[in-house]
């Protein structure tokens, strides 16, 4: 049976101001970039709310990428998550203008049988307590990840670790791994992170790539380098898509090896460096696996030497 | 003919305050930073001046090392260049407290027949005037490489663009980089630092580690994670001493291969590593060459991954 993979997280519309343009509305939300990367290795079902709003077209940049979204929760009368942002001239700095929850205030995630099975279990960011009800909905998962944010760290820290206590991967920024141990060190802090319970901790460091920590050490990978950054918006929860889709299409038996995770890793960051090179999902939504392997072979030569001279 | 270095640059006294304690006086500056760093490979010869302050031990330290010391310029009635500085409970913020240059201030380099016939040569971080003079005093240099600083971006640009015209390699932080080609995306950046002559520029991004662009392309590596930072002082050119160390090494009749470049990224970032797991030089001045090459092994493995499953 192929390998399935189940995402909780936000849908929202996007209002981005960046140095390459603006757009008042875009397809957006932490589960969006999540699946749009994922689902180009495994069955992805996004779970989140949306209002009615959400139409047509939106559903069906989902679905083209083979996205089920039989469990994304059409609520009436209510509007969908939006977030308006603006990036400076350098995008590594953006501004948030505008937050709107809607629909996502009162969310309850309300999963099918069939997210419910899923082997693989994502929980984008959303407040913990929440996360942990999905988590113990998905008793099958075999492999569960989740994100988080400062938020959470500053009013809900308890509930947080707790939640960390029960998935195999935690994919966070660093400096938000630095804020949940206060610990400066990132290698400390990864320590005292796995001390919580995953076995792999991801820490995102933005244009820097990101980093690995595990049992068996660890591994880091730059970002892959272009020139044409449009709109970073959700280039993170790209990474985690293609990580967690790679993992998953790639899953065996027992938990996945270094290796595997090594390569997921690539992939992950090969998915992120296309959703940065355009508005919204419009790159992430197209990209074929034959241009991501391509920008994964890349990376692997730009960050390849031989720690000897080759005689 | 074994390969000779010379480097150019500040001697120092530095009082630094970090969150593992406080040392009112430690041997510093950038040349002897570099300098500690590249004599493990290469031998290296200092210029750059000291005052009456400036004894027997701290000579010590670098001939310890290997490091020729004849044109360490001793300015009677000086005293040494100062610097101190504290340093954030996150190491990667720091302030300055106090810099006195010195004997600094009135340096005018003055090279020896044997540091000026050096066949590799590094300008530490200096006025960038200065910088050029000693560059056209070094015409058997194969191989040159340059450091510099935000504040000779600010007042002296168009003499530095001069210098970088003049050297093979430019090693700077990724932010005076994307300063000096005012271009905020590092990719664009590195390109048109490339356009102004040097055929190697070398992006310090700190904790996250160093980039490297050349004609063939981009090569990245991480810092080597370490737990223990205790004081990051003279990092940077830890890095870029064991880079031009390790090129000047294994120098052969053409210009460095890309091979050879990425070795020597590895190694100065191995030397960084140990820069800054103890106050000043204390560590790199004791660091054995087998210590080095086992954490550029390290390195190897950490970074390394198979782009696709191995059968």
């Amino acid at each position: 049976m192929p390998s399935s993979l189940t995402v909780v997280g936000s849908i929202a519309f996007d209002a981005v101001e960046t140095p390459a343009g603006s757009r008042p509305r875009l397809l957006g939300g932490s589960a969006v970039h999540f699946a749009l990367a994922s689902a180009l290795f495994a069955e992805t079902r996004v779970v989140g709310p949306v209002g009615d709003d959400f139409g047509e077209a939106e559903y069906a940049v989902l679905r083209d990428r083979g996205v089920v979204t039989d469990d994304i929760e059409q609520v009436a009368g209510g509007r969908t998550f939006f977030w308006s942002g603006r990036y400076a001239r350098d995008v590594n700095q953006r501004e948030t203008l505008q937050t709107d929850l809607n629909v996502f205030e009162a969310f309850e995630p309300k999963l099918s049988a069939a997210s419910a099975a899923a082997d693989h279990l994502f929980l984008a960011n959303i407040q913990p307590d929440l996360q942990r009800t999905v988590r113990e909905q998905c008793d099958a998962a075999r492999f569960t990840a989740m994100d988080s944010m400062n938020l959470w760290i500053d009013i809900a820290h308890a509930s947080l670790v707790r939640t960390i206590g029960l998935v195999d991967c935690l994919i966070v920024n660093d400096a938000e791994i630095k804020q949940l141990t206060d610990e400066p060190n990132l290698v400390r802090a990864a320590r005292e992170a796995l001390a919580m319970g995953p076995s792999v901790v991801v820490a995102k460091q933005g244009e820097y790539g990101a980093s690995m920590f595990t049992a068996d050490g660890v591994f880091a990978l730059p970002a892959f380098p272009t020139a044409d950054v449009v709109d970073p918006t959700g280039a993170g929860d790209t990474f985690a898509g293609g990580f967690m889709g790679y993992v998953a299409a790639h899953a065996t038996d027992g938990p996945p090896d270094d290796e595997l995770l090594r390569r997921a890793m690539a992939h992950g960051t090969a998915l992120a460096s296309f959703n940065v090179e355009a508005f919204g999902t419009e790159r992430t939504a197209t990209v074929t696996l034959d241009e991501v392997t391509e920008r994964v072979d890349a990376l692997g030569r730009m960050t390849t030497f031989a720690p000897q001279p080759v005689a």
